[in-house]
Parts: C-alpha cells; structure tokens; sequence
C-alpha cells in the first residue's frame, strides 16, 4: 500500500560513493530516488577532479534515459517530472580547491555544488574528527566559508571535528549541512556528532542526512529498521521535523583498494584502517533492510510505521534536502 | 684586520631569498659567503617547485665560475676548497610535496635538503604561527617528520606556532633547525621565538638561525650592529655556542609582488599584510650595517669586538651550521 505513496515523494540520497555503472543507475530508478548527492572525489586535487568529472560527463552521455546532472535546485523538479534520477556533484575532502580560493568559484561552475571542509585529517580549512586535537577553522578556512557562502557552494562537515564544525556554523552566513552521520546519543564513534553540534546545526537552518553506513549504527550492521527510524524519531525531537533528511553513504560495488583511498589518500605509509581495524579492514557487512538503492521503499515504509505522518515522511525522504538546496545553490553575489 | 679571518671562515648563511642573478652571486662571493640555503619556493606546488629547480639548473650552467648545487654536506667543504658559493636547496611551506607523503624522497633526490611544515598558516603537517590557535603536528604531520628523518630532510619551524614547534622537536627523531628567526625576549614579534622553544631546540641538538630582516629585529631598521651582537652573546648564554648560526631572511631585490605572495599565497581575496600593515606594505628598510651579502664581514667584525673568541665566530658564522648538516643530511636508512 505504500509503495503508491513513496513513488510519489520527491526522494534525495544525501550521499553516495559507488561505483557508477548502469545497473547502479537503475536500482536508483527502481528505488525511486529523484537525486543523489554523488561523490565524484575524496582526495583528488585539481586535474584530477576534472578527470573524475570527465567521466561523469561520460556516463551521462551513454545513461540520459536514467541519468541528469543537477545544475540547479530546479532540476531536482525536472529529474521528478522526467522520471530520471538527478545527480547532484560533492566532494568529500576539499582537495578539489587544492590551496586556491579562487578554485572554489571554478568548480561550482562546474556544478561541485557541496564540499566538505575536512574528511578525516587536519585540512587546509579545517580539522577532521581523527586529529588528536581540533583548534578550528583556519584562516583560509574563513575566507573558503565566505567564498562557499558567496558562490552557493554547500558546506558539509560531515567527517570534520566539534569545534571546526561549530565554528563552521557559527562563522558560515547561510546554513550548512552534515550530509552523512548520526547522533552520537544513538551510537558512539568518531564520525557522529553530539547533540550540541546537531542542536547548533538545526538553530542555524541546517541539515543532517542519517546515515546508513553500519559503522555509523547501534549494532553495526544488525541495526534494525526499528533501530534506525527510533533514531529518526530521536532526532526529530532534537533538531526539528525539518532539519533531518537521509544521507546513506551507500559505497556500492567498491573494491578494498577504494577503502583504502578514502582512508589514507596519500598522506600515510603506513594503513591507516579508520573505522575499521586491522582485524576488520573490509567494507562492512550490509544492512539486511538497506542493500542497495531500491530499498529506499523500506524506509518510507519504516517511518509510517514509526508513526510519522505523510507530510513529515516526504520532508524526511526528501523534502527538507529539496527546500535546503533551494536556498543554498542561489549564489549570492556574483558581481553581476 | 679581521678581514683575513673571515676570508679563513666556513660562512653559511641558513636562509635568502632573493631575485637570484650573476649580480648576487658575485655579492655572495665578495662577502665571503661559502654556501647559502636558498628558499627556492614559498607556496609552489610540485609541478612549479621543478619549474623552479629548473631555473636553478640553468643558473648553475650559467654561473659555474661563482656558484655551484650543494648535493651533500661535503660539497660545502668543496665549494669552500673552489672558492665558489654552495647553494643549497630549501622550501620554506610543505607545498612541494601536496598530500603526498613518497614526495618527500623524490623532492629529497632532487637536493630540496630543508623544509618547513608550515608557513604562518595551517598546514596539512603542523599549525603556523599566525594562526589564533595551534593544535599541533597533525597525523600527516608525525608521517612526514618520520620519512623526512628517514631521507635526511631538514625540518625547520621557522614560521611554525609554538605548541607544533615544541612537538616537532620531540617527535623528530633527529634535531631540527629554525633557520630565520630571533628570540622573543629581544623583540616581540609573531615569528620570534620564546625561551622554551629555544631551550628545547637546543637541548635536542638543533639549531637557530638569526635572522638580520629589520620586522625580527629590536627598533626595526634602526637596529645597530651592536644591539645584534647582544641578542646573540644572550642566546649562547641560552642555548650554547653550539647551537646558534646565521640565517639573514635577505630578501634582495624582489619586487612587492612576491611580498604579497609571500603573504597570501593563493589562499586569500583579502590583502595579508603579514609582518607589515595597510600603511606599511613594502619591504623593510635594510639595515644600514648589512644591506646585501658584501655585509658579512660587519657580523664577524662585530661579534669579535663584542668579545667572542676566533673560534666562537667561526662556529656562529658557519661551523655550527656545517656540523649540523654534516648529520642532518645523511639518510638514515634507504632500504639498500
């Protein structure tokens, strides 16, 4: 009976890093998700961005009946109104804009339209959430804010430490997002936040995308469906109906080589293992609920369940992310 | 008088960066000079730290009668025996080694002999100084001390915050310099250094540097020669003869735009004014006792007339930097 209802939602991914390919596409199709915040780096620099955006440009081509890029909050709507799934540009460290504020600019011109500050380390911006100790955002990290703010470049903390992600907040004149992470209340780990940041976050008009990485789960990857829209209900309370929406973090189809990208870039000699361990260095077990994009269905179905009511469901699945972006890709002031 | 004894002297100077040309070269060689660290980058990445060493390479060519690359502590001596000046290879940001950490081998293979971790800002490996807070050596920062232990690359925390000098001087398995820099408790500025940090480099068996730019210097451009000489007979009270040499910061004949490099980088839209103001924007006044390398004898003549015995110049005007590198640039272990 539901299933009327989610094909019915404007659905938006807060996050993905897979393996594109065709068959990914249509599991999004088939899951019905509008958009998907897709990773196109994590560590790569400049000529390297634009070869990973080269080949999006590739797959584009050769998918248009699945597949739009997402230039504008407006083609969120068209992708609806197409019955394609937009595909909406981040990245996860800003290695994208190197040590050139003037970068900023160029690659939200070509549709980079979310940059985190930090995954992980000590950035040029900011401080990752795996440094021993967090002193803030720096001074480029300010001017970055402003140029971010100025442009309509979404800010993402979703892999930064406390104090730069509330100073993030604090120092950003529009809202900013955590695309991809829990409230440390639900499950304790580095990558999930307190409930002063989500507070703070919320205050300020920003936006959490919940996690369905087991890493970021009560019970990892045995968490319950139950479990996850309890949270959901949890942090509903904490931030407010409109300040939540999904961000899953799915890495589908990825092979160890890219965990162990995202994890040590090329800034270790050592393997670093980051939420996992030597002992556990592999890509974690998926959730039985949440193998891959078309069971996006289950969560609308989880949340009805829970008791949220339709109008708060879409918000959830995929209205919140639509209104935030609505607001946050305007640029501000282009001199025009 | 002393002229013949400092025409004897080994006389290093740990740090210039000027507008390299014959014309410097025969100042060098006229002053005295037996090698000089040459900051051959700022804020260059790798592709233009090569455009750079290039650049070099055509001066060597050009200029082998005055001027030769020094690939290992010996061709000090070497260059001594010649009568030519050693330029010894130094980047004063870790930029030319980007995210990566292998770059530190391949920018050591290349004779970059010195490197800072940062340069007044955050950098991926540690915090500068004028940055409102400092949260140490980062994560990258301890693997890049390691490896640059490992291929016998210097660490210099010149411009680097006082909390990531102090643990790069303990991580470091091997001593570390500040090439250019003054003690705090002569003249108060950002990049002057306290009794702390001077008492832990020297008791770890490092090195510093003093720097003769007029923004380090007690009453700036006006400091006299003999204002000097007391700031360094205080700092061997502090830290030893051993452990003190020259790093003059001349800067010759640069125009402001590299000033405003040197200050901003790529990283900001705003101006920097770095160690200057709005007001006063330019490069300092020289001193009037050492306007260019034909100077260097004022300092040998200055420090014997303040009381230091032949042999205690000779270490503070080049020995103690020669003994320095003559282990510092060693590697320790290249796996052959």
């Amino acid at each position: 009976m539901n299933s009327a209802l989610h094909n019915d939602l404007i659905v938006i991914d807060g996050l993905q890093y897979s393996n594109w390919n065709r068959e990914i596409f249509e599991q999004l199709h088939e899951g019905g998700v509008t958009m998907v915040h897709a990773t196109i780096v994590y560590h790569e620099q400049i000529r390297e961005t634009l070869l990973r955006i080269s080949e999006w440009n590739r797959l584009f081509e050769q998918n248009s009946d699945l597949i739009m890029p997402v230039k504008s909050a407006m083609d969120i709507r068209r992708a609806k109104e197409l019955g394609k799934v937009g595909i909406m540009f981040g990245a996860q460290n800003c290695s994208p804009i190197e040590d050139d504020i003037g970068m900023i600019e160029v690659m939200r011109e070509l549709n980079l339209m979310i940059m985190q500050l930090t995954y992980n380390n000590q950035s040029l911006l900011a401080c990752g959430c795996y440094e021993a100790h967090d002193s803030g955002v720096t001074r480029f990290g300010r001017q970055a804010i402003k140029e971010m703010n100025r442009v309509g470049m979404v800010i993402d903390m979703s892999h930064s430490a406390e104090r730069s992600t509330l100073e993030a907040i604090e120092i950003s004149q529009r809202p900013i997002v955590i695309s991809h992470a829990n409230p440390t209340s639900f499950h304790e780990a580095k990558r999930n936040k307190s409930d002063t940041v989500l507070k703070a976050l919320s205050e300020s008009g920003g936006l959490l995308g919940f996690s369905l990485y087991p890493f970021h789960l009560k019970n990892g990857p045995d968490c319950t469906l139950d479990e996850f829209c309890d949270m959901v209900a949890s942090t509903a309370e904490l931030m407010g109906i409109n300040h939540i929406g999904i961000g899953t973090d799915l890495c589908q189809e990825q092979p160890l080589s890219i965990l162990e990208w995202m994890r040590n870039g090329r800034w270790s000699k050592d393997m670093d293992y980051g939420e996992g361990s030597k002992a556990n260095a592999n890509w974690p077990r998926p959730l039985s609920w949440f193998k891959d994009s078309r069971d996006f269905p289950n969560i609308t179905n989880g949340l009805l369940a829970r008791g949220f009511s339709p109008e708060e469901v879409a918000k959830v699945m995929g209205l919140n992310w639509l209104n935030f972006l609505d607001d946050s890709l305007k640029p501000l002031n282009l001199g025009v």
